[in-house]
């Protein structure tokens, strides 16, 4: 297919295709004349990618060329492709757990909260993971404000957790990393705010069906 | 105790104090002098959850007012100011379910899919919640972005977000509805960064625990 087509299939204009192909997030299509190129359906799922990993995930392009180059390893496994996109979403692709090897251990916090709970758990997780970080901030914010989140209720919440985690892995497709990218990409910016939502619909229906106080209207029995 | 105390008691400056008792976020003290008045345990709630409201939630001072007047009904139980909180937060803290009476269900939306979803699970929710339209929208992102989002999946997010609501619900404190609301509000805000960390590692978990690939350096056993 020509550019346009390839604008039109994608929804994505002329001008930002030329410009993804200038910087390299695209490659290059066959030259079929001295002003045209072909393009297929290879262009068509990178550009798509593209996209996501910009638009929806709001990575720079920076970011996103190291997430693509990235998933370009040949031996990256879907599920490798995985973690490199959620650390992309982090802000910190270029330090994959893989790569820091136990030196970390030492480098990073040695111990912290989180790692003990996720530890304690039998959870997988490199303990260099800056998502454990980002579970330390959450933990203290809510202790600062004396939401009185202890180990036993941050359990529950983890075996919730598990089962979204499940759900979520289960959806990942294996055709390939670049799919695989994709739907984790999308999937944890999309799917948080799914996520959000049902928590608070949970609530109020938990705080009804348990509480003492009886409303018209619902939309349950 | 004096106004001093007070801001000391909670960390907020006596000049916000005094902005707040001004605004009437804040009920006044006894007057014991001309220039002088006595605070004591109740303002001292009061005003955390102000903080709360405005610093935390990132509600208006307006919007703040109102959630504040709406706890001060006589016969608000702890779970409707739950319910009272939680609407704050979408900034719609006009409309409680239980104002908009079955009406709603002619001037709302009669029908959209996360409705006949939530009916379909037996979720007691007032069919006019705006959190039900949050959900119809997060779910429409999901579908264009063909992240394959089906009822069976959706079933299973909710089946854990079940679960958390449960966790949530019951660590509300059936003390006072100040403390109800406080609680609600700062855990739903505070919480939910730590829910969406804990996915990211349930994720990986999930991924290296079921997926080939072997990793050194993990938590996990």
């Amino acid at each position: 297919m020509r550019i346009s087509d390839l604008s039109e299939a994608t929804g994505v204009p002329v001008a930002t295709v030329k410009y993804y192909l200038r910087e390299r997030l695209l490659h290059p299509g066959e030259v079929v004349s001295r002003t045209q190129a072909r393009y297929d359906a290879s262009h068509v799922e990178r550009l798509t990618l593209v996209r996501a990993l910009t638009e929806v995930g709001g990575l720079s392009l920076a970011t996103a060329r190291r997430v693509l180059a990235a998933i370009e390893e040949p031996d990256l496994s879907p599920l490798d492709a995985m973690a490199v996109a959620q650390r992309s979403l982090l802000g910190e692709p270029d330090a994959p757990p893989e790569d820091a090897g136990p030196s970390c251990d030492a480098a990073g916090p040695p111990d912290s909260r989180s790692r003990r709970f996720v530890a304690g758990r039998g959870w997988q997780v490199h303990p260099g993971d800056p998502v454990l970080d980002q579970l330390d901030a959450a933990w203290e914010a809510c202790d600062r404000a004396g939401l009185g989140l202890d180990e036993e209720r941050m359990a529950r919440y983890a075996d919730a957790a598990e089962q979204i985690g499940r759900t979520d892995v289960e959806s990942v497709p294996r055709t390939s990393p670049q799919a695989a990218v994709r739907q984790v990409v999308l999937g944890t910016v999309l799917i948080d705010p799914v996520l959000v939502a049902l928590r608070r619909l949970a609530q109020q229906h938990v705080a009804v069906s348990t509480g003492s106080s009886s409303r018209s209207g619902m939309l349950g029995p």
